[in-house]
């Protein structure tokens, strides 16, 4: 059985190559725009939400093209969030996995555009005949990405974030904001594999519960590294949160209390899993992974 | 028989009612969102595109709620290309449709996230098993929306324009970018009524020539009320690709072979609904409307 590294490298070695396949450069002055497209998403970032769908999908034996399409199809939707959030009027990040964002590559109405284009170009995977044979699973795997992604969850997540430093949210207020921002994706990169292998719904729920908990602990370690990383490991900027006076699970909970919180829900994590085997360990390894990763 | 402008109007307070049913303002502070999402899109617009849906949907006998859903996913998609062209980054307009434009009524990062969140939310309403019964036609319409608005269409167009003031397009150039900026949207409109009824080929491939025809005429008519219209009519600044030095219809034709040109689309356009018989009268007469408009 390959190692939790090898597993996570050999998803996102599939996705880059998906990636590249689904991303062509194309002709004419326009791709500057799909340049920046490639740029935004060929390189880098830990592919977590890739490795999900591809793990989950194993639990039901589908397909690779299927899994793969999927998984690159979610991390369009998450680099398009990543480019858009890096702008100068939402977080004015220069840095993103240690090179310049899109923005700063290209400029930032490429940025804007290439955003744009990402997130259409997802839906468009998920909607063709490649990604599965029967319609009915690709318009469920539409309608529920879309709602993940949408104005009641990842960019409502967004929105309250941009809010966070006027209203201050307690420990609640920025649980439930965490999990619409990046809570709502990873549990529908869980879920991705249930709906192609069309699993039982307690299934679905044991995989939805999972999702769950590790998007919350990824969260909290996310929150920690800001806290307490070192720019050069982490990639990208830390200390932006203190600096910017922002409420997180560390300023609200302290950095004990909130490590501990992250060991209990990937705890909870793996406990969701009980009704798999195991070939359900690379997902188990994973949530440990989550809490213990250093960028 | 209804005038045009009681069809336009008729169509027009159909999807408004939709879009406003489709997209509630709910709860908790990211209610700023969703009102900005609301703002983009209840007031005003000709709801040319809408119109198109319904009136080709007639065609084929589609029901009035699936018509309505597809047009308003289509209005959507429209509105966020605005609201993200409108930002300081791409046209940097402050008046839209007589009105301030999104992030001068909100703010920039507003007016990105509330952009992302309508072309996701059009996404949604497609695959919803409430726009068809039918799974495969739910998937035909997303797939083609996404390749009509994406990297290759409306966003590409977009880049293309943004690159015009440099690359002074000659005409072959400006007809493939208005092809691709407002062409494409309009071509699915045209035809998603055709895939709602499931329509012969044929049938297809006429809207699709009609569309392709009107979609020129359209852009050209925008040129010519840049040129010479009125701002207080056309509800928003003119004269603005002249002061770019931008080239346009206009200036690459002159004003009066440019009126000729879209008349000659405009009759092309008609021409290919002969296999049509009267049911297809609002589209012959939108066609000639879309010269003839002062806004």
């Amino acid at each position: 059985m390959p190692s939790l590294a090898e597993s996570l490298a050999a998803a996102a070695d599939s996705v880059t190559a998906e990636l590249d396949r689904l991303l062509p450069v194309g002709d004419g002055p326009e791709r500057r725009l799909r340049e920046a497209m490639r740029y935004a998403t060929l390189e880098g970032g830990k592919r977590l939400r890739p490795f999900l769908v591809i793990q989950t999908a194993r639990l039901f034996n589908v397909g690779d093209t299927s899994s793969r399409r999927v998984a690159a199809a979610v991390e369009m939707v998450h680099c398009y969030s990543l480019v858009h959030d890096d702008l100068p009027a939402l977080d004015n990040d220069d840095l993103r996995r240690g090179r310049a964002t899109v923005h700063k590559q290209f400029d930032e109405a490429t940025a804007i555009l290439a955003g744009d284009a990402l997130l259409t170009r997802a839906f468009e995977v998920l909607a063709s005949p490649d990604t599965h044979g029967d319609p009915q699973v690709r318009c469920t795997l539409v309608a529920e990405l879309a709602s993940a992604a949408g104005d009641f969850g990842m960019v409502a997540g967004q929105m309250l974030d941009l809010l966070a430093e006027k209203l201050q949210p307690d420990l609640p207020e920025i649980t439930r904001l965490q999990q619409m921002k990046t809570g709502r994706l990873i549990t529908f990169a869980c879920e991705a594999g249930a709906v192609l292998g069309k699993a039982h719904s307690r299934q679905r729920q044991a995989l939805r519960a999972y999702a769950h908990d590790i998007g919350l602990a990824f969260q909290i370690a996310d929150d920690l590294l800001d806290a307490e990383g070192d720019p050069a490991t982490v990639g990208k900027a830390v200390r932006k949160d203190a600096g910017a006076g922002k409420a997180t699970f560390v300023s609200l909970l302290g950095a004990d209390r909130a490590r501990a919180q992250a060991r209990m829900l990937v705890d909870q994590a793996v406990a969701h899993l009980d009704g798999f085997e195991g070939e359900a360990d690379p997902l188990r390894e994973a949530a440990r992974f989550i809490v213990e990763r250093q960028s």
